[in-house]
Formats: C-alpha cells, structure tokens, sequence
C-alpha cells in the first residue's frame, strides 16, 4: 500500500489512518472532509499527512470512508465510478442495509467492502483519533463475497494488523442486532439525560449530586447527532421496535412500583444480573 | 478514635473501613454482618480486624451503618438505643427521607448523621471494597443540626480526611433529586438489559456486536437487587416521577421516529449534547 485516502477524518477515519501510518510509515496518507477546520486540525495533529480532495483518489489502494451513513449511501457509487481496479474502497458505517443495496448492482461493487467496525468513543472530529481504538474489537463484514478476492485478502490482513476480530454477517441481520446493542443504548442515554436536565434547571445539583453510575449510563449522550441523525433514519423499522420493546419493559418496572410488588421489582433486576456473565467478554 | 464498628463489610461499608484503617492504623475496625461468608471473607481480605456483633458497640467511637436501608430503618433505633455519649452512628444510604424520619423524635437522636456518599461501583460484597473509594467524592448530609456538635466535628473530620466534598440538604429535597440522578440510571440500565437479554437468545450475539457503548449504559444492570429494592420502595414516588417523564421522552421520540421528523431528532440530541458540559465536573 502507498496511497491512502481516509474521507471524513473524524475519530473513526482519523483513528485508522494513525495506525495505518504506525504500521506502514512509507504510506502517505490523504485526508478529505468537507470540513475544512477539521482537516487542517487533522494535519496539525498528524492523524494525516495531506488533504486531497475527491479528484485525486484514482491511484488510491485504499479508501476508508468514514462519513455519516447518508453521506455514505450519497457518495459510495461516486468513489466506485472513479477507482481503478486495485482500489479498496471500504465504509465504517453503523448501518449496512441501505449502504448495501445502493451499491448491489454497480459495475465495481467488487471493488467494495461493507464493514462496522464496532468500536468507538463518545467524541468526535480529528482531536477524537486515537491509536489502538480497534485492537482487541470486533468488526463486522458484510457480503463478503461481493468484494474481489485480492481486495477480500488486503482488508482481512489490514483488520489482522490492526488485531480485529472479524464476523460475517447478513445486512438485514446485521442493521436488526446492532438497533439492539448500539442504536437503542445512544437512545436510552440521550432520552436519561434530557429527562434529568429538564428537571433540574440548577445545574449545580447535577454536578454534585451525580456520581460514576449517571456519568456512565448518559455518557453517550454525548455523541453527535450528526453521525446519528442518519443512523436512526436509516435503521428506522428496527430502532422503533427496539423502542416499543424498552418503553414497554419500563412501562411494566413502573406498574410492579405503582402495585408495590417489590418482590416482582427484585426478580426483575436478579434476572437482568445475567448481564454479568454477558460483559465479561467485552470489558 | 479507637473502636470503629463497620455494619455491613460489603463494598460500601468495607471501603471505609479500608480508609479509615489506614489513616489510623491504631483503631481496631470491628465487622458486623448478618451474612457469615462475608465476615470471613472481609477478616481474610483485612478489611476488617475482627468480627463482632450488636451487643458489643457500647464502646464504639464511630458506627457506620452500610445496609440495605429498609434494614437500616429497623436497625437504626435499635442502634440509639444501645450506644454511649460520645458514639457517632452514621448511615450511607441512598434514601434519606424514611430514615431521617424513622429517628426523628428518638431521645439519642443527636448520635446519629444522615449521610449519603456518592460513590460506588457496580460491585458488592467485601472483595468489591477499594481504598479511596470516597476520595473527591460528595457526601450529602441531611438534617446535620440534629446531630451534636462535637460528633458532627468528627464526622466532618473524617470526611475531610477521606477527601471528600460535603453538601447539606432537606432529606425530601435529597430523594427528590437522587431519583434523577441514580434511581433513574439504575432502572434505565436494568430495563435496557432486559430488553437486550430477551431479544438476543443467543448470547453469542450481544457479546460480539457489543461495544463500550453498551457496556457503559448496562454497567448498572449488575447492581445488588437486595441494595436497590428497597431504595425503589423508601423512594416510590419520585421514582415513578423520574419514571413517567423517562418514558414520556422515550415516547415523544418515538413519535419523531414514526412521523419521520428527522429534523426534530437531531434537535433533540443537540440539545442534550450539552450534558457534555455538565458531566465535566464529574469525570
């Protein structure tokens, strides 16, 4: 590899090019974003060595593209058109069934891979990469078998140095279990903190009042509605199950409060403490 | 100080006794606790110095009660009634209202302080208790001129040693707020657990596609349900405050998701973006 183009140099395009340039220092490694303060921050900090812009990308062996999922949809077959054959294109995005389908009958659809890399922070922009955020994480591919063979081995080796661990899985699958386990969590985080700062116009009390356990289970609620505005749209069927299946959990937490069945509120949470066994994996 | 009786060695009550040992090496920590296993586990961790029972406080300098706070209801009058003069017994508990009101009127009621330290983890028992647990942490005090004088000095003594920051407010307004601030996250955390767990019967499946993301908003869901309980019950109504609005959110944003409002969406994260600003302090 010598020409890498990272589109979009946010925490998750930007932390791929600091370590594909620790692993390959020869790779020059090219920054596009339509945002022209993040790109000149992502040069500053050397998460890039030079920005290019969507015209240069011809002789690119690969593309990471780490945009919003509608930017991802609106560009993919744009890169597709222009790339020569050794090219990998790739996408990070958090939903892969709109992102699949677009690019399902374009004449170089071999040429991409469709990936979700699920890893990440509650940060954004250039200053949010970090070297190592994919070690030891999960990605998930999916329809593998629509990308090149040679393209297929150079996005496995890349995902092998960055100490991936990789799973196959359907698009439709995939957009439904991640609603569960990513979607529906942002969600729940942004809804507990709207609720708490609508309450508590003083400020103060928050601070002072909220320890480690508030911090954790709002801490999403930091994420940009950029990235997630277009998740939530484009996973709309399977978020909105999700959502009836949570509202109506705690609808049922509310009644066993209102009837007083605490032994019913204990059971509840004795059941739920099986997601000890569940985490450990992922601590 | 040189009899310092912890009442419940788990992970609060032990983490006290861990500092407290420490800063004074010549105090004897004494455990009590209804479980057996966990006084021998707490004198083999030396988290306590020797196990002990109610009959043997008269002596004591300092009692910290750590219990459940339904048994801290019961035990507490109890408690007043046995100690001497000079004892300072204070509680930890997560609802102030029920046990401020339980001794209100008891002739000793100038032995005991209110306390609520915000600080913990996810884990219980003795092997849960670390030493600076309480350190930069808030202590909220209720009712602090209930309390005598010179055992409100010792208590501020030792909080002052622990490093902790002290805040003093009406056990109602106490409740009110905690529920946002803990009680809230808790249930969130616990009703988003069960709505994965059901969902995902094979639970290879939340392991691999979970990220730090999940792991952060469930982290709750592994609490002690013989410590929430009961706080669930002492703090039912502002609990089911704190619940009715959680799920009027959850519902409105729902409702953006169904009518495709996608603008209002974004609005909705921006604007609790601003948590971002909030949480600083307690990072």
């Amino acid at each position: 590899m010598k020409n890498v183009y990272i589109i979009g140099v946010g925490l998750i395009g930007g932390s791929f090019a600091l370590d594909i340039k620790s692993m390959n220092p020869s790779v020059t490694i090219y920054g596009i974003d339509k945002n022209d303060a993040h790109l000149k921050e992502a040069l500053k900090l050397n998460v890039i060595d030079k920005s290019a812009s969507l015209s240069d990308i011809a002789d690119a062996d690969l593309i990471i593209v780490a945009i919003p999922v509608d930017a991802t949809v609106d560009l993919l077959p744009k890169l597709l058109d222009t790339v020569g054959e050794n090219t990998l294109v790739m996408d990070v995005g958090s939903t892969k069934e709109d992102i699949c389908l677009k690019v399902k009958d374009h004449p170089k659809r071999h040429n991409f891979l469709a990936s979700h890399p699920i890893a990440g922070t509650e940060f954004s922009g250039p200053s949010a990469a970090i070297h190592n955020l994919y070690k030891g994480k999960t990605n998930i591919i999916c329809e593998v078998e629509d990308t090149a063979f040679k393209l297929q081995e150079k996005a496995l080796q890349l995902f092998q140095d960055l100490g991936m661990r990789i799973r196959y899985m359907k698009p439709k699958s995939h957009d439904k279990h991640i609603a569960y386990v990513s979607h529906l969590s942002h969600i729940s985080s942004f809804m507990l903190g709207k609720t708490v700062i609508a309450k508590e116009k003083n400020e103060r009390d928050i601070f002072d009042m909220a320890g480690s356990g508030f911090e954790s289970t709002v801490r999403l609620a930091k994420s940009s509605p950029d990235t997630w505005t277009p998740i939530f749209k484009q996973n709309k069927t399977n978020v909105i199950e999700t959502l009836n299946e949570y509202i109506s959990n705690l609808q049922h937490f509310k009644s066993l409060m209102e009837n007083e069945n605490f032994d019913g509120i204990y059971q509840e949470m004795e059941e739920t403490n099986h997601i000890k066994q569940i985490l450990k994996g992922i601590e």
